[in-house]
């Protein structure tokens, strides 16, 4: 690439898109892919991988830039049409609407690049940030348009100037009690599996695995307490890619007791590639990137398998159960807090989305243990809520109210959460704004009630997650309305807010999503009216097990084997003004009641003043 | 093979295996498999194809023989256990209890058979009763472990000298109005469909896809009203491979003015190998043979996939709903007339589980449209009920009652059906003898919750069948209680009780299990006291499109799409003394009020006298 490009800082989204054709012209690429991702397929991605971002102007969280010689576009699915729209005005970029898979968008879009030709095109992307199995299925398909897949070099390299760099965040010990078990006792676990399979080795590229396997926590992203980072795991050391400089002596030192040696994170490449001839290395095809496959020696054997750390940290131990139920509380807390303020200030002050924000954030930061915002808040007013993934903007926000009184009556549904040394928290919860059509109580009321009933379920041990999912939506199927995202997912110990395995949604299930105790995960079934109001009831659970109705029952009777329930961890009430009364059944008003009887036995000691007495009303039976 | 043999029908299972082993050695096999199969995997056998019962003197409907030199087994479910264990007695074979797929428990039967050669040994099985899919992972299995799988004859050739021929009763016509829709209007569709996949060709070698394609029914095995053919479709013609004999010259008439051509049954293998070198032929890896995917010349291109005609005949046409309903009536009026004279009769007269099945299936066989039973009918009093599959014997059933009164108090499950012109029927009721106790009315109400609680969910028109599967046991779930078998499956029209695509169960889902319109499927949630009583609550159900909350709304609103219910089909009270009422919600006893009302007023009109009585008495509204 040329000197002249990489001294100067690109200012405009046209400038860098034809910075990067001319570099498209020099290597011979026909297309460049730019995908939201970083080497660790992370959700949340430090800004020396906005690549996207950078070149195209669209700041969402999802989407794929595809640049051609004369054309670009910018694929994204339907939660973010609407900002896409209005962020790629004047870059020349095209919006090309979602609604599936990605691979057959991007060969339809390769078509139109020009007339189909004998010799092979080239599309680059570059390996590093590209999913394994995402890479397969778009080699797959380049192929069989007559294209080309070169994944080795960054089509960015010498163009993005400022690039970022890696974030150099010091990295923690999450330490006892919060850490229930040492990381002495992971390691073992995890050598046994390995063993299991016969594997030697194993690579680690996402970070809630490594954070979650080293009892190691960063900030180098938001929301999410990570530390960008690799691991090579053998029978006998941890190697942990790291900058040195994030990592204390002492701490260094620690690890060093524990086998675990640091070294660069540039050198981690290196390493894959160093691999020994005869290992046997395990890796996860949804958790490690093409690039990092790709530099895997061919004489090295290799296993596609789920990381063993994934099913090991989404089953939280009892000494973590206790210390999420006392975050739950302190949340709890936060949330009383917040909402005793809410209601005395509605239509007395002014009060915006941004306020909302602002004032839940404090509270929250003022809890003992309180770490971090765990996602970003939404907190969407009426139409503003319709959207599932809705944030406001310091330039873009709706005011719920001013010290005339309320801007408009209806709905506000707040859907925040925080990171604690002892737990992650996430709840949504709808508010009435003066007073709620019967409309409106008619549509919360049928969400309560898929909220209700999954939580209220019970079923056998290793059922598959989305095999629950139904029971969610059945009441709004029942009047035949649905909600397009999925209805759960698993929940961190002071980690990710999203991890896996299991997934209560409309996905096809498999072995993975198998249902174990100590799981936590949400259950937040929604209704989305646009350009109206959006609903959504969202708790956290527990998956606790359940004695059996006969213990001593042999196989073979009804009641053998092992049952699951579920244990609600949030403790927020639930509205109850908005309720339509008669859409309830007796035996939903009792849960109802007993869980507003548990939120306020457990919320009330740690409240005073107008939170308490906030609390005792909106925490009132039915 | 040595004529002696041949020549003396062999009277004894060890006889038979001794001739068996005789072939073995000659054949050079190590071991031979007897699957439990047809060549066109049918659910109920033709004596021809009962090789395995011949084998092994192991009557169940499903198990599967392996033969080595010295030892023998016949691995079967746990339905079956028991029943295996009684007529294996004396015979040699070992049971082998299969708990899973069968392939992994061949394997290391195998294993047993002697200690590993370098040779390559060779087991044998006739591909032409063996699925494709099944014989693909035994292949696979058997290779891994050093075995070779040898499919081109079949081991009782010869051997069983007095082997019943392929069946030759008459094809009839399934004519207007009951068949709705002509048999050059499914060619055509199905035509199309092959069109859309560049098909030439498109074997058909399940029965009761090549009836329904071509309104054509017969009697060649119980309860399904189907006849031994095979069908190859082009685009111009069908060759029906099914013996002259069969077909009456009037009919054969009619079929040649449609194209469909009658070639003797046996021919059909030959013409698998006569295709056309540059045929693409469709056929469904699971309604096809090894051994007929085998004959496939290799120069035909091959796609694997549904058979067109399995989606197509699960989707009833309105006539056809129409004359389902009127179906269920009169089966609704049979049941009425027996339970009428069942309960008037019960402590006062003889009766036996054998009696109940006389005395219903003759109630049944005097209604008009009426053709066959539809699957053989379980009456199981007590501890018989807990067997899913019990059948009452001549030599081994239950007394009910005597001249003298009841034998004993408990509860009586019926699982029944039958064959009309105008539809195919399978209902189970439990019925109270004498007085329930405090715990049968307790299972029985929790499974009545399931029934009814599946019954009345709307769904999204293309959900998958398995998805729904939970809330069916959601009410035995929440007590640690389970069943063993699926929650439904799909019905066919005056042909197959079991048919696909759809499955309520825990399976694994697939695209194939989409829940469309006009789909008939049973919902049968049970729980089995094994020892004690067995309860299980069956209705058929039919898919019924579902206004949208919102006809005009928009793609993006929370109403967009096509909704369904189900329409209960099955006719016939529910035994209200069995039930807790405790455990009933108002919503339940409500949907079971307005059942009962619906029996009344459609089956009332076709039943007098007592019958008449009983069904106002046992129609009363709690």
């Amino acid at each position: 690439m040329s000197d002249s490009l990489a001294a100067s800082a690109l200012s405009s989204v046209p400038q860098r898109l034809a910075a990067l054709r001319q570099r498209m012209v020099q290597e011979g690429w026909q297309a460049c892919l730019i995908p939201s991702n970083d080497p660790h397929l992370s959700e949340y991605l430090p800004p020396r991988w906005q690549a996207r971002e950078w070149l195209s102007g669209f700041t969402g969280s999802a989407g794929t830039l595809l640049v051609g010689a004369e054309h670009a576009a910018l694929m994204t699915d339907s939660r973010y049409w609407e900002q896409a729209e209005r962020e790629l005005q004047g870059s020349g970029i095209d919006l090309v609407k979602l609604d599936g898979p990605p691979t057959p968008t991007i060969t339809s879009w390769l078509q139109r690049l020009g007339r189909p030709a004998e010799e092979v095109k080239v599309m680059a992307a570059d390996g590093l940030v590209l999913g394994l199995a995402q890479g397969q299925a778009l080699r797959d398909a380049l192929t069989d348009a007559g294209w080309l897949l070169q994944t080795d070099r960054d089509p960015v390299d010498g163009i993005w100037a400022d690039r970022p760099s890696v974030p150099m965040n010091p990295v923690s010990e999450h330490a006892a009690p919060y850490a229930s078990t040492p990381r002495a006792d992971k390691l073992a676990a995890l050598r046994l599996a390995l063993q299991d399979k016969s594997a030697t080795h194993h690579w680690i590229a996402t970070l809630d695995d490594i954070a979650w396997l080293l009892n190691l926590r960063g900030s180098d992203v938001d929301y999410n307490p990570v530390f960008v980072a690799h691991a090579l795991v053998d029978a006998h050391q941890v190697t942990l890619f790291v900058d040195a400089e994030k990592v204390s002596a002492e701490l260094a030192g620690r690890l060093q007791a524990d086998h675990i040696v640091c070294r660069p994170y540039e050198e981690a490449l290196t390493a894959v590639k160093a691999l020994p001839a005869d290992a046997t290395l395990w890796i996860d095809p949804k958790r490690i990137t093409w690039g990092l496959r790709e530099a895997v020696p061919a004489s090295v054997k290799v296993i596609e398998a789920l990381n063993p750390t994934v099913r090991a940290k989404s089953r939280k131990t009892d000494q973590e159960a206790h210390f999420i139920r006392e975050a739950m509380e302190r949340d709890g807390a936060a949330m009383a807090a917040f909402y005793a303020w809410f209601e005395s200030a509605l239509g007395h002050e002014y009060i915006s989305e941004l306020t909302v924000d602002e004032r839940l954030s404090a509270e929250r930061a003022a809890q003992p243990g309180f770490v971090s915002l765990s996602f970003p808040t939404i907190a969407g007013f009426n139409a503003n809520g319709a959207q599932p993934h809705y944030r406001a903007m310091p330039d873009a926000f709706a005011v719920l109210s001013t010290p005339q009184g309320l801007t408009a009556q209806g709905l506000l549904l707040i859907d925040s959460g925080a990171q604690y040394v002892g737990g992650t928290t996430d709840i949504t919860r709808v508010w009435a704004i003066g007073e709620p059509t019967a409309e409106q109580k008619r549509d919360f009321t049928l969400v309560l009630k898929g909220t209700m009933g999954l939580s209220r379920m019970a079923f056998p041990k290793g059922t598959l997650a989305p095999m629950l999912d139904a029971v969610a939506r059945a009441p709004l199927w029942a009047q035949g309305m649905d909600f397009g995202h999925g209805t759960g997912h698993g929940v961190g110990y002071f980690l990710n807010v999203h991890e896996g395995p299991q997934s209560i949604s409309k996905a096809i299930p498999t072995p993975d999503h198998a249902m174990q105790e100590g799981m936590v995960t949400s259950i937040e079934p929604g209704l989305y009216r646009p350009g109206q109001w959006g609903i959504r009831i969202e708790n956290l659970v527990l998956n606790v097990a359940r004695a059996p109705a006969v213990p001593s029952a042999p196989i073979g009777t009804p009641e053998y084997g092992e049952y699951l329930a579920f244990e609600t961890l949030s403790l927020c009430p639930i509205d109850t003004r908005c309720i339509d009364l008669k859409l309830l059944r007796p035996d939903e008003i009792d849960w109802l009641n007993r869980y507003h009887a548990e939120v306020w036995r457990r919320v009330s000691p740690l409240v005073e003043g107008p939170a308490k007495a906030w609390l005792a009303q909106r925490t009132q039976a039915l």
